[in-house]
């Protein structure tokens, strides 16, 4: 399939997600069928809370490069969505309500207390992307929020009925991503297809997908290694059952 | 024990050494016991060479930052260990050797071919914490070479006498190492200690070595999950005894 127009990159770009997004991943295949144990899901919720919070960092490092005022404009959503416009709202306040809903102390999480140096590099490496990268691949490097609404559908559905210590109200913040998602990716998406003219282009908006998809993969990867099998938490990270002893 | 002087820094240093250094991973221990197979070996060497690629980049990048020449006169000593001061010479060259000597195609390496997502990330995050960070953590952040010359002399041993598809040619890299590595590191001690003058730069010096030593667990937490338990290659990584269809 030859990157030769808008459709093509479209079609492309669905089957790397169909290949390589994370709900393909082991860890989360255990996840939805209710195979984790709560350990393992508070190191997924404290793990994955520190993606979260470097989401409007990458974000604002995005639209310091942008110099088209619409652009920021339209963008500056996502950062408001993460950070709310009130002190106690927003996607990283709710994040933090889930990790405490299963039985994480808020300010050691926020603390980025026993985050796996693996999560560290991987998620900084997509903060570096962002602010590195040409402005087409940087906004191409939030593609998987195409593919996003299949994976919260599942999880949530599955972590609702499998494990009883989730409840809806733990699992707001996933209640708005469901809305917030589509309406982010149909934005980068059009952009992309408007903007990358070239199959040069074109590849190089495949190429940060895949980037993408690399950086949440090896999140479960670390997960999987350090919780799940072999078990083999690194040196300094969260071990579970030792939450209250997490100064 | 409190940072309050060169001394209590070197000790604490060597402290975070030998709880923390990457001859304490388990996939080391199957090296060193002979119990990885050639295809483990080539994973290994094949990640590394990433890791060897990007040391003579951090090094000019952190040249790029010291004022002093003397500095980085001395500095420079790595980067030529490293590339050589002619075609065919140097580390790097030295570290494709290994690689062709145990099978793997030298091109396809040095082209990135294979490579897991999560030794990028690990590695990307020393270079650029090399370029962000200040030049007293940045210096500090080489200091695993304290340790080197232990785990190099432990693997050497052992890798010769336990893998008949290794010999003295192909391991010629680590021969060389073993006298650079305590003359770099000799110098770099010496440096923070007369440079981290505060408690607080003495901590800093401290979580700098802790960041490195993450950096390199990471890199063997990556290829055990990957190569040895529960086997998962991610998408797109080397996969063994498919060498020759690498392109």
């Amino acid at each position: 399939m030859t990157l030769d127009s808008a459709e093509t990159l479209e079609a492309r770009l669905r089957a790397i997600g169909a290949e390589r997004y994370h709900n393909n991943h082991p860890f989360h295949h255990l996840m939805r069928d209710g195979a984790l144990t709560k350990g393992q899901i508070q190191a997924w919720a404290l793990n994955r809370y520190f993606y979260q919070s470097r989401i409007p960092i990458k974000d604002s490092a995005l639209m310091a490069r942008m110099v088209d005022p619409d652009l920021r404009r339209e963008w500056s959503q996502r950062v408001i969505d993460h950070d709310g416009t009130r002190e106690g709202q927003g996607g990283i306040r709710k994040w933090l309500h889930l990790c405490e809903r299963l039985g994480l102390d808020p300010r050691s999480v926020s603390r980025e207390v026993g985050i796996l140096p693996a999560t560290r590099f991987a998620v900084e490496a997509y903060v570096h992307f962002v602010r590195e990268r040409p402005l087409l691949e940087a906004i191409a490097s939030s593609l998987t929020e195409l593919f996003a609404p299949s994976i919260i559908g599942e999880r949530t559905t599955a972590m609702l009925a499998q494990y009883d210590f989730i409840d809806e109200d733990a699992m707001a913040y996933f209640k708005d991503r469901l809305f917030q998602a589509p309406r982010d990716s149909d934005f980068a998406l059009d952009y992309v297809k408007a903007h990358a003219d070239t199959t040069e282009k074109r590849q190089a908006v495949c190429d940060a997908l895949v980037f993408k998809t690399d950086v949440l993969w090896a999140q479960l990867d670390a997960l999987y290694f350090a919780y799940v099998d072999p078990r083999l938490p690194p040196p300094g990270a969260f071990r579970p059952g030792e939450t209250e002893a997490m100064p």
